[in-house]
């Protein structure tokens, strides 16, 4: 029977389906798999307030997290308190214990991970993450081990819930943005302070942790281009699906010899492609890596058991090692490849969706269609309605080739401080996923 | 630098695609990973007639197995000569002289996973088989690894490709089974005897393969109640496009209590779930598994390099092993739950999509619904055209409720016996894929 002994620090709605799981799960791990893991310590600020059943009589509960990191019998510190500290403290001083660490902490890794990785391969211990993106759906397994050795050529992720789902309302059920947060809100889909998520941070801290893992440069949350999808309007929406489109935030990173891109913005992709299928709460990641080819992973992107069964996928994965020296594939993920760049987002080459409010006058189009041709901006196509006189605008929209998002910035700016259009064009990337 | 000393059993297609991928990846596992694959020896019984370039001068080539399994300095075989003898005398002998082995082979697994397993499990080594099903797309490392501790559900899969590309064909571009099947043969998707494929045979040794993993019980390809595709024709899929539905071959599973249901054969899924936009070549696996809920996973389910980026993935897991006992876990994985037994086909209950071809009469559809609904087969919908007087019978199509199997069979067979329809009614099961 191997046995792994636990401190689980952060008794919140991951960590009490963690205990859950384990508690459920007891007798047949131990049939199946001859494994026992004895949750030794919960720890939790505010353990006095919290009512857990079902537990062990060993098992202790305390406030103090360094009497979890210092205690020579634990194997492994769970860290579920999220943040970035005092998540780090517990992380490095778990590790300087000789303590694996196991968390879903995708805020602590997208911005201390190279330090955590370093210090784990000094003291011969591994850190599992696989809840830090999309739950427990096992991407972060997929694209460490499944995918070992690969090249990868791009990801499209769509990796914040909460977004999804909001953009799902809008889209299906014509909400307004307004409206389609509130649903959530009132659904537990999003928090009632949901900025992380709808400002696009909580989706760059995955990027970042999963451009890490693949393209050979380690970067934080910083640096990547980040726009949430606050100014989604469902009139773009209306568009876009008449234009046999769909708009997700989408989670993007490329890598072409040794640049590599890595953004988070509403982005235009077809409604034939499967990530456009992806709604509600889902998320997804659409891989393109050599020699492999195309893969997509779907399922629930957050929730309570979700989250928690990834951190048994981790407990499993130390499981399979007792006995074993510490996994240097995970430790060495963050070894960088030399001379790798992140390429600006004024050097990005997309094509674009942009909507002008045209006033009902001669010349508009002849305007905007010379400023944008003087900056290199070729024009795939153009809607305008007919004309309407009661309208004092009447929407223009135009999808271009592929152009430079500097040269885009620049010639939007230009029209609408010439007064060309009533107010400020919006202009959404698109892509074509391939 | 760990080191692991391979031998290759089965220079064809895959294994001259995981030989190129050794070569060309060589310094960067070295660089990265510090690991070391050297491929001692390369065995294929035309192994004088075939052209190997770029090998290490220590190479051996040899069309003797025995030679390779007996060899001490070999860790791992990777058998990848497919069929079942003498496959199962590489793979028994390797175990038996402290080998691993990495194999690709569904048929082999199919029909002798159990005591390959428990040979593995009695030599202390690990038999990996990623490739074995969906190629490299990582599905048995999601399902053994990342899902570890779940209760499976259901398995829905499209896990062949030859057969997906044909179906698409007659569904996308209106093509009959034979056109297709020219077509795919034409483009190397299937083989110029492509029964095993067509006859369901192939997605039936693969469905033993994951019942086995993930129900608690070792089933063999014979167990898999298996149609193929050969009988589907263009009209239905027609048909089924104008219900919103479309026709895929699906291998299916599903466990309940005690009993499992494990079948393979043409389904009719609505065209809004993920699976039916799964074509051409690519294979995906919908999988409902507690505590998690629904995952999908997608891509392309053969070719040379998608299957050796899981006999590579298969080299890597063994590698971060160097040092390690064998992975209990693996071993394990055909533990079987007691008491747990397969559901007859006769004992399914499911949804049927049902075309008659009636005559123009007065009274067949009286007729035939009486028949239905004495075997309590309850109807959802029906689909009949308008009368045609230059046609000698026309099409009613019948949605029914949940029906049982041998009612369904049973009823059909009366119907078609009194002489009521012109021909055999034709009968396909539907999924609502929840």
């Amino acid at each position: 029977m191997n046995k792994i002994t636990v401190g689980l620090i952060g008794y919140g709605n991951v960590g009490s389906g963690v205990v859950n799981f384990l508690q459920k799960r007891k007798s047949y791990f131990k049939d199946k798999f001859h494994i026992e893991f004895e949750l030794k310590t919960i720890c939790d600020r505010s353990i006095k307030k919290k009512s857990i059943t079902g537990l062990d009589s060993t098992t202790g509960l305390t406030t103090d997290y360094k009497s979890v990191i210092n205690d020579p019998q634990i194997d492994v510190i769970i860290e579920l308190i999220g943040g970035v500290n005092p998540a780090r403290q517990i992380a490095l001083g778990a590790l300087q214990n000789d303590k694996h660490v196991i968390t879903a902490n995708k805020a602590l890794l997208a911005l201390h991970g190279k330090e955590l990785f370093q210090q784990a391969q000094k003291c011969n211990r591994n850190i599992y993450f696989e809840s830090s993106v999309m739950a427990g759906v096992p991407l972060i397994k997929m694209l460490t081990e499944g995918l070992a050795g690969h090249k990868f050529k791009s990801l499209y992720g769509i990796i914040n819930g909460t977004c999804n789902y909001i953009l799902t309302g809008m889209t299906q059920k014509n909400l307004t943005f307004g409206q389609a947060l509130t649903d959530a809100q009132a659904k537990g889909f999003a928090e009632s302070n949901p900025t992380l998520d709808i400002n696009g941070m909580d989706s760059a801290s995955k990027l970042a942790i999963l451009v890490s893992l693949t393209m050979g440069k380690f970067i934080n949350a910083e640096q990547v281009y980040t726009e949430g999808i606050t100014q989604i309007s469902h009139h773009d929406i209306e568009h876009a699906e008449s234009l046999g489109l769909t708009i997700k935030l989408l989670a993007i990173a490329k890598k072409a010899k040794r640049e590599i891109e890595a953004r988070v913005h509403p982005t235009l992709i077809s409604k034939k492609h499967p990530l456009s299928d992806v709604n509600g709460i889902f998320n997804a990641m659409f891989i393109n890596a050599s020699p492999i080819g195309d893969i997509l992973l779907s399922g629930e992107g957050a929730g309570q058991m979700t989250a928690a069964s990834g951190i048994i996928s981790d407990l499993f994965q130390l499981a399979s090692r007792v006995g074993c020296p510490a996994n240097q594939y995970l430790a060495n993920i963050y070894r960088e490849a030399p001379k790798t760049k992140i390429r600006k987002i004024d050097d990005i080459s997309t094509r674009f969706y942009i909507r002008f409010m045209a006033p009902d006058k001669v010349g508009i189009l002849s305007k905007i269609t010379g400023i944008l041709s003087k900056h290199k901006i070729s024009i795939n196509s153009v809607t305008q309605k007919a004309h309407d006189h009661w309208a004092s605008a009447l929407p223009v929209i135009m999808l271009t080739d592929p152009a430079q998002e500097k040269m885009v910035r620049v010639a939007l700016d230009k029209i609408h401080k010439q007064g060309i259009v009533k107010s400020k064009p919006v202009a959404i990337r698109m892509e074509e996923l391939k």
